[in-house]
């Protein structure tokens, strides 16, 4: 019943100074809102669609901008890892482990994250129902670390669309984990532009309000300056000048369910 | 961008005194939260699961008594139809048509209901896409009568299963017309009890209030003060009891969103 | 365990001399590979996705070609009847009465068609389970007439399409119904083609070859010697010139299956 | 348009001599058909639904055994590979690789894989539209290795089910690459059993009649004698008593459909 927390940032890493702006203006509208923020990016987009996508900076690479936007702005930052080392080596940096929707059952890799004793972000799989989460949850709990968050991110529905449930959100707050959701991947169209997935921005600020509504701890959001020019997820991106009126919907829809 | 209306009665018309109680007590609830009410019930289920699912009191009787609850309440009044000359019937007496999501492709059924000049409220088919709802309201609109609603009832999902998409919501309301959460039968299992159907009622508030924060004009719920002895949708109504709560938080959702 | 049979016509009737050609040009390929033929059209389109959709002659002029067919060339016919007063007046004149997907849990009509003592064909909802189907089949039966078939004609599955869900073939038969498999209608994508609907006509033999070998009593094919300008149905129906080798393939699957 | 090969052998290997009766009896079962064997098995399950799930004997005695199974039976093995380094130690003992489906968009594995020059075997993620396999394919070809198998195997439809969508193994053809139908996975009931996968293993011979009637390259089944008792996958693997008939069906359909 605490009021939400913003996960944000662009898709990937392109380079530190587009990743201090985008801390930085991130962090800055959801400062003024009294909204706790970290700072998300991807160092590898390691399941592109094709082989064509960009895969981003590298761990190394990605790694250091992490390590010095937290340092410069003070902002906890969340970041995907896709194997056991990337775990061990992220979980060294970053104060959240997110592990993919694909990989969400991949026992090893939950494993190693837990073993960080890190905060873990695990996506929901789109092949999942809500309630096999537990399962998800428990294998990392048996490291010993409960700082476990279950994230909503879509569930496929026919082929090439997802959609939200949200009864997802209460029946995962029953594993007694903070549950987040996923505003942006939740809009995607999985492999939709044949070599590429679209999706539909405009739907990110209305399934974020029901999320809200229904009451999560917390907001994922990919936001970028120019989502029609990043290098990855641009159709399902928020743009950057329109993060402040969200925010002070979300906030205010928060505020209502948490009250 | 007008506070919304609810649309709210027992599944069944089960007697005079019933509809009375339920009406006075819903309708109280609401005025006194400012919040228009329309009475709902069916005089008809006329497709049950099973042939031992009950039917209900028939058109006759059924039309008497809303029309009895129509003036002694002086609310408005909705109620489903199933074929042309009940549309024709119950067009002379209630201020609301209703088209079951099974029959929503009906079109001599939507022409009829179009021509009472009744206000006709659609809900979409389980089998149908958001867009597609624009070719049905177009069916009715031929009539002249454009006092259309369209209303989001869950869509199939595997079997025995909806689920409520919110996209469903903005992208019927681009078509012009105000657009209806139904957040009662949207958390229904068909078939999932053998002979009949489930549902979860804990999920209705978790819809309505994701449906309020998303935008909507009007919210259809079925109330009954004691569901679990229902003749028909036990499972998926909501109780009596519990509806003030659930318009409170309606209420302040529904401001922040249109305010 | 007997051959399959075949329930083959144009999706609508268009005129007398064109239900001559199909019923004597399709008769032909069934009979000369020894397959029970009977003949299928439709007098009205109920339900087409838009108003501007070509509605059919009308149940008047329908009921008198379909007689007409079936005293000329000694097959039974089957047509699709769309509330009580249709199933009475075509149970006077058809072999068998066809009950469309979206009305199938229309207590009323299945108890008008059962009390014909007509067969009648149950289309499966594309809302509803296999299993579901056995209520269904329990309401026809009701009225002491189990001269009923139930048929697979596809599966909701996301927005604007459908899927075939091969197990539903089996389930079915557990009631101890013969099962049908319609092969044209199980291509469709419902409203793909935002004013009507589209479909994959390429995959009507793949469908009808995979339900042979899972095993079924019949299977339904809507032909047409000109698909792509047919008033309904065009995408999906298969073209008359390619019917005899399907059929050729189909009755070699169907004597491996029930051999 | 060559006759079937066949994928199978236990869900995981249990010991050399559980390995060596299986491909022993499957072996013969297949060969006195003239249906080409590849012997199946895994080393590890790397992504049970819960932690309580055995996992296996490790790659270290998995491709002992399987590279022992090889030589003593002479027939080509298959193995499933979880990452970059698996698959480039599996490359050298087996030889085709698979790829899970869960981990099909896993770039760095997919091109781990090609690059050992064997054949491999893909999955479609549950996740996956068929035309997005073409993709995942072209990843792999990218290094140079075109010994591409897609591989069918059910995909989400709604929550704990699959549904084998048949339309998949012409349209994955399209790719030039040999299409696989699995038809034990293609049962399964992900996260049915709560802690684990539950399955329908009646539908196997089902669905892989269904298959070969609409043409593939191979089939892929587990098998045990004693599923009920196996360490994992045991309520949708077919029994090995019932092989040998299965095999003459699928044998017979595939006949017809080649011919």
């Amino acid at each position: 019943d605490r009021p939400f927390a913003l996960l944000a940032g662009p898709c990937q890493l392109e380079s530190l100074d587009h990743a201090r702006m985008l801390a930085e203006q991130i962090g800055r509208a959801a400062t003024e809102r009294g909204i706790p923020f970290i700072f998300k990016a991807s160092y590898d987009k390691a399941n592109r669609t094709s082989l064509s996508g960009k895969r981003g900076l590298g761990i190394e690479q990605g790694l250091e901008i992490l390590a010095t936007v937290r340092e410069e702005f003070g902002c906890p930052v969340v970041t995907d890892v896709h194997d056991v080392e990337q775990a061990q080596r992220a979980g060294e940096v970053v104060d959240i482990l997110q592990i993919p929707a694909f990989l969400c059952r991949q026992t090893d890799l939950l494993l190693a994250a837990g073993e960080t004793g890190r905060a873990i972000n695990v996506k929901k799989g789109q092949f999942l129902a809500p309630w096999d989460m537990a399962n998800v949850a428990e294998k990392i709990a048996s490291t010993g670390n409960d700082r476990i968050m279950l994230c909503e991110r879509g569930t496929s529905f026919g082929y090439n669309t997802l959609v939200s449930d949200f009864r997802s959100l209460p029946i995962m707050a029953e594993t007694g984990y903070p549950v987040v959701f996923d505003a942006t991947h939740s809009v995607q169209q999985p492999g939709g532009l044949g070599g590429s997935t679209g999706g539909k921005r405009e739907y990110v600020p209305v399934l974020a309000a029901a999320a809200m509504a229904v009451g999560c701890a917390a907001v994922f959001m990919e936001v970028h300056e120019d989502p029609d020019n990043a290098p990855s997820d641009g159709p399902n991106m928020l743009k950057l000048q329109d993060l402040p009126a969200v925010l002070d919907r979300l906030k205010a829809l928060d505020a209502i369910t948490k009250g």
